[in-house]
């Protein structure tokens, strides 16, 4: 059987121009990273931004497992698959992050004949977007040390210092370090940490900023830290807001590559579901939407991460409103969400299949909190037998969702044809009424409990002493209007990711609250969820080679 | 007056493939990131390969001074100038890194009409090459880090790690660090720095390499620790070098752009000469010299930098000979070197130029030394009086070196035709007989003192307890064979920045010492030299802005 990266060198692409001309843009509309890969400048928005608007497909997933959903694959094979029978439809991805090629989970691309391409070019740097969000990150926090070590005008507290560095590698090792040792010019001592770059908030300010105008406003907003008198200090206070502005000029632009049947794919931003906002971004979106009857775009993780924050902070900032939600499961999964290990995965077993379908029950029953129609999706796997299909089946119409399996990981967009005409059919036939799960004026506290109520199905929310008194600064700073951003283990609808199926009765423990003022939401983390995550035993990076002409091995 | 981005964002640029076309160059041979810069492939490299070469130039300079002496303005402007006088010239430069762009120095692109273009691109982003190197030298950081984390099988004592992480920024808190605290997940806790990723080993061997398989070998190479019986462990020893050339696998392609006159310039691979060894790459300057009749190079700072490790790293690692030197002075710098306070450099002041020019003259007497013929040039200023330049002329004369007046950052290369004549006059008529500074069989020791007597001038060389102990251990290691790449201080000939002009009588000291087994040089770092440096109270990075179109202002 080819690997996933076999199948991606042995396509034939066509230059990314000709991709593009079937959307109509003009290779002046385009800026080429090489020739399979393009920039889309501000002066195509221009043209195109008066269109009506395409209708827009969301794919997200039950709870991920060691067995594999396919989400990615399934986003890739649906827009594939629309076209392969008639439609015109763009894909909307994210841009996968260095870390976890070089860890445990690979790239971001798809699998089998549905991925994207050049996949290796898309797992490694692409067109720079991330190293920009580094560095615009890393350069405020260089001027912020700066600034203390230069006199401190501003008053800044070292202890309430609350911009971290960033890098886009999984590093434990950076988590929770002290800088500024040494002599007397090598800084100010004080406690600091690193994040991976994907959950830095230029990171989510890039993906939901409207413009060039609305990125610096937005940076300028950034709270760095707080003084000595306790009041926030901004990177506008530090004069920071230009120069990094200038390091995004490039990034702030979405980037069209193609799939393995050259559907245009709009990939663009890639915070991470479980620590981040988990949404490509608005730019892109909309772009596509002005360029496509249907756009399918996906959430990171599953859908009580990255569902609930499309809907709850993209759609909500942005105004986008989806029109129907693909919903990924394979039997796999749901036969490990009922207790099979993993090595017995591949028997027939309808019990074990009855018992873990609970947590794509909860599912539908969430996305349906969101009044958009939903359709499920089994991912094909060899080892499904007609037995667990037909009950999946069965089981989803019963919930009142559509269902259709998906055979795109082995056959592209042909083996995605049910499911793109059950898409096209639901979009046609079914009206969606989107509705963000809570409304603006809730207090933050109300809007933490209602996601881990309504969509975790927690029994219970607790608050940390450190927790609880942000919330109250929070508070009383005036951004008690802002969406929350849930940062929780993507294992279980719980935070605690050893409890599959649908628990119950359990309790949500928020360890830490802080306010990302930039990207408009404030962050809430979860049981023991880290926002640097850590190499494996032996990472994928010991696997990964290149040889002598350039092409690369053994990344996945 | 025009500042230089506002001349660089008037020049009507060409097509980036008209001008490779002026040296046959197809456009299958480019890779494309955006229209103005492309990256030069292998295959061309194939085709043009036993090509004779042309002639190489180098470019260097007097000590850098407050008062600039415009070293790549000069450069550039020759390269322009011998294409106006009907040769065919293209320039090898190196690539700016960001640190300096948002600190004091700005970028690196030439100045006036003597700049290369699109400015803002090579001064920020460019094609990448910086972001790929930093991420391979921080993915070697996270595998070395996680590996004694997991269990540490090779035995990596963390009190001997050697590697170092980097950033692509001026950031001073991050010199001394410590890493890995927190709870047992988080690492093991032990003293790291970071520096900047141009003095990465990663940036040398990028630099120095022949191609893909000599990168992976020198990659493999690189010592990152040493064991509890104090031998060292490489990153092959880590399974990192793979995954490392994966990253780097576009990066180690040459970057071609063209300056405001249109004359080709490839731009490529960046290390500091005060802290690394200076020169752009091997496979750039080789790619040039088969595609021109001349080749103008530059290596960093002053001669005593750049021009001593351009001929006894780069020239002595790669075979490649240089056929004539620049070395580049302005009256203004040589009358601060006078002592001249900078607010007075405007007035005629003969007098200090005689007292100054002897750091001219050190810097002559040691081009000599290599027996490459010598052209000196004054980068003309609007302050400087007839007397004052006679006086320059008749000192070079005296000294065995020709003299050319240049005025590219006025008129481009209309303002250089003297000086090209005068290149040319010397390529035609002057043979090279180019020799290094020492033979590669001299002890480590002797080869630092060599360089610190015959170069710098100095009286006498030290050696901390440290560093002595170092040299003991990389001889007994077997690598004595290899050349010196010193850390010094640009703005003297000494290792103290205060000694201007010509300092006598002095100590160099030595404060430590290691091998750069993949790059294949030791590096010895002098006086207080440091690998990363720190933001200007007023960093350049505040008048750094960027509109709403794109356009970038207050970058220099």
């Amino acid at each position: 059987m080819k690997t996933d990266i076999e199948i991606a060198q042995e396509a034939k692409m066509e230059p990314i121009k000709d991709v593009a001309a079937k959307l109509s843009i003009n290779e002046d509309e385009l800026e080429f990273y090489g020739k399979y890969k393009a920039k889309l400048g501000d002066e195509l928005w221009e043209r195109i931004k008066d269109r009506p608007n395409g209708k827009l497909v969301l794919v997200t997933a039950i709870n991920p497992t060691p067995a594999g959903e396919g989400k990615t694959t399934i986003t890739v094979g649906l827009g594939q698959a629309l076209n392969y029978i008639g439609k015109k439809a763009v894909i909307a991805l994210r841009e996968p992050s260095l870390g976890p090629c070089f860890g445990i989970k690979g790239g971001a691309a798809g699998g089998g004949y549905a991925q994207v391409v050049p996949m290796e070019d898309l797992n490694l740097h692409f067109t720079g977007d991330f190293h920009a969000i580094t560095s615009a990150n890393n350069l405020l926090a260089a001027m912020l040390d700066n600034h203390i070590h230069q006199g401190n005008t501003l008053g800044i507290d070292p202890k309430q210092v609350v911009w971290k560095r960033c890098v886009d590698m999984n590093d434990r090792a950076l988590r929770n370090i002290v800088v500024g040792l040494g002599s007397k010019m090598d800084g100010v001592v004080r406690e600091d940490h690193f994040v991976i770059s994907v959950a830095s908030e230029i990171m989510a300010i890039l993906c939901l900023a409207e413009d060039m105008q609305d990125l610096k406003v937005r940076l300028g907003k950034i709270i760095v830290a707080y003084n000595y008198k306790g009041e926030p200090v901004t990177a506008a206070d530090l004069k920071a807001v230009g120069a990094m502005a200038a390091l995004l000029k490039d990034a702030i632009k979405p980037n069209m590559i193609q799939t393995l049947e050259h559907t245009p794919a709009i990939v663009h931003g890639g915070p991470f579901a479980n620590i981040a906002h988990g949404c490509n971004s608005v730019r892109a979106t909309r772009m596509a939407l002005k360029m496509a009857d249907i756009v399918v775009t996906e959430a990171g993780f599953g859908a009580d991460l990255g569902a609930e924050k499309f809907f709850d902070i993209k759609c909500r900032m942005s105004g986008l409103k989806p029109d129907a939600v693909v919903l990924v499961a394979t039997v796999r999964a749901l036969k490990y969400n009922g207790g099979v290990a993993k090595a017995d995965l591949g028997q027939e077993n309808v019990e074990a299949l009855k018992k873990g379908i609970v947590n794509l029950e909860k599912h539908i029953e969430n996305l349906h909190k969101y009044h958009v129609p939903v359709i499920v999706t089994l991912n094909a796997f060899v080892s499904d037998t007609p037995a667990e299909l037909e009950f999946v089946q069965k089981f989803c119409e019963e919930k009142g969702a559509s269902f259709a399996l998906a055979r795109v990981w082995e056959d592209g967009g042909r083996g995605g044809e049910a499911l793109a005409r059950k898409v096209v059919d639901t979009l046609e036939t079914k009206e969606s009424h989107f509705t963000p799960l809570y409304p603006d004026d809730l207090s933050l506290r109300e809007k933490i409990e209602t996601v881990a109520r309504e969509i975790y199905g927690a029994a219970a929310v607790t608050y940390s002493p450190a927790a609880a008194k942000a919330l109250d600064r929070i508070e009383s700073m005036g951004f008690s209007n802002m969406p929350v951003c849930m940062a929780k283990t993507q294992y279980s609808l719980s935070d605690n990711a050893n409890l599959l199926g649908r628990p119950e009765g359990f309790t949500v423990n928020i360890r830490e609250v802080y306010v990302s003022a930039g990207a408009g939401f404030v962050v809430a983390i979860t049981g023991a969820i880290m926002t640097m995550p850590g190499l494996p035993k032996v990472p994928a990076a010991e696997g990964i080679d290149v040889d002598e002409s350039g092409r690369i091995t053994g990344l996945f």
